[in-house]
């Protein structure tokens, strides 16, 4: 059994440090910038202190989970005062490497959960992918049995190869989520409900997981329909920003299929 | 009632020419250029016969449904010979207009189906959405009441809203898709298993769909980590059309969220 710290009490920490208690583990401690931030956080706990100090020199924890944001977490790292016994510091984030925790001269490692998190919306921890990394071998292990102990979905990804699959994801969630504001931009400027779209857009996301989606591409590019390609290019002549998209997807489409 | 010619056998008409069955409607004859993809769509109906033949003048139908691919369209229309008799012609089309039935000299009109088809994959009609043209109002009319007795999602929408909504469905659908099939492809080549990306992918879609896709926008261009996506650029400088579409895309959220 780890005693926890969680340090952070955003999205990730509001789902992770429960998840941790589910399986055995006790959080002893919440730190936030905001004590009721930490406070809230403690109130899913069993018996979980919450601080507004990264003076962590007293406090009751042998695994410390740092969970803040991308961008805070140097500068948090350069502020924690960690206790003299032995214990293990993980970050839980995609796009930041494990060579960030080496400073601290602990044992360190990489815990991240690959989901987006609102604290509103229950997490199905048994199908949530956790890519784990650790400093050395016998770290990499520990980490890996807590991470199967709360999820069934566990690989070991080096900082690395979590980079690119940071912009894998970049790719597959955030530039389509783009792709679905822009068309979403289109229907209400014509006055169109975007529901129209949303079983085609159902079908075709289904598809793309079920057969593959470099298998599954339709569309103008895809048949090599370039006077229809004109056409829509025309018809965005109004908004350079979605022409310009319209362009460049289209010719990759057509040299990624060809 | 209306007896039903249907002309072409493709994923729409396979699907369609049942659904109309369904409804009280009668197909008598399928069209297709290749006489046995024909008798394989007159295999699910109750009478219809076959034929590879342009020629209906002594066809006993009222309705003409064309559903051939967008690129056949106007050469079949060319090449329609129709019976002297009061009928209706309809195209399936999303991509071309209502005008192009017009050298038929009849009421015509476009039936829309809006979704993507295949043959072994049942249709929900009832939840599918149809858009609907008429070149009189009374077509219209006609073809509205048609598509209601096929589905629960009807709309009626002229031809140049039309076309908007089909580059609408191309960012939608097409080229969400193509940013899926990019990051398999990232994932492939640092030998990632794509699945772990699938629950974070769920998650985004629903989302999107939820709160609508510019409410719900994350990742580094939403957040304007500026530092972060210059990494990921670095990352991509193998790969030029990965890297031009990584910073098209981040500077459009940059611009649309901002």
């Amino acid at each position: 059994m780890y005693k926890v710290a969680m340090i952070g009490a955003g999205n990730v920490a509001w789902h992770l440090a429960p998840a941790l208690e589910q399986c055995g583990h006790l959080v002893t401690t919440v730190y936030s910038r905001r004590l009721h931030h930490a406070e809230a956080l403690c109130s899913r706990l069993y018996e979980a202190r919450a601080v507004d100090s990264l003076d962590f020199s007293a406090v009751p924890a042998d695994l410390f989970v740092l969970s803040v944001s991308d961008d805070a977490l140097p500068q948090v790292i350069d502020r924690l005062i960690l206790p003299e016994h032995p214990l293990t510091v993980v970050h839980t984030s995609g796009s930041r490497p494990l060579e960030i925790l080496r400073v601290l001269e602990v044992p360190h490692g990489v815990f991240y959960p690959l989901q987006t998190f609102s604290k509103n919306k229950e997490v199905d921890w048994r199908r949530l992918p956790i890519c784990v990394e650790g400093n050395t071998p016998q770290v990499e292990e520990r980490l890996m049995q807590l991470a199967r102990a709360v999820s069934g979905r566990v690989y070991q990804i080096n900082s690395e190869r979590r980079r690119y699959l940071h912009v894998a994801a970049v790719f597959a969630c955030n530039f389509t989520n783009h792709m679905l504001a822009l068309a979403e931009d289109l229907c209400e400027q014509y006055e169109l409900d975007f529901e129209i779209l949303h079983p085609l857009l159902a079908e075709t996301f289904e598809k793309a997981l079920r057969v593959g989606a470099r298998q599954a591409q339709t569309g103008p590019a895809a048949r090599g329909d370039v006077e229809l390609i004109e056409q829509h290019l025309h018809l965005l002549s109004q908004d350079p920003d979605k022409q310009r998209i319209y362009r460049l997807l289209s010719e990759s489409i057509l040299n990624y299929q060809g």
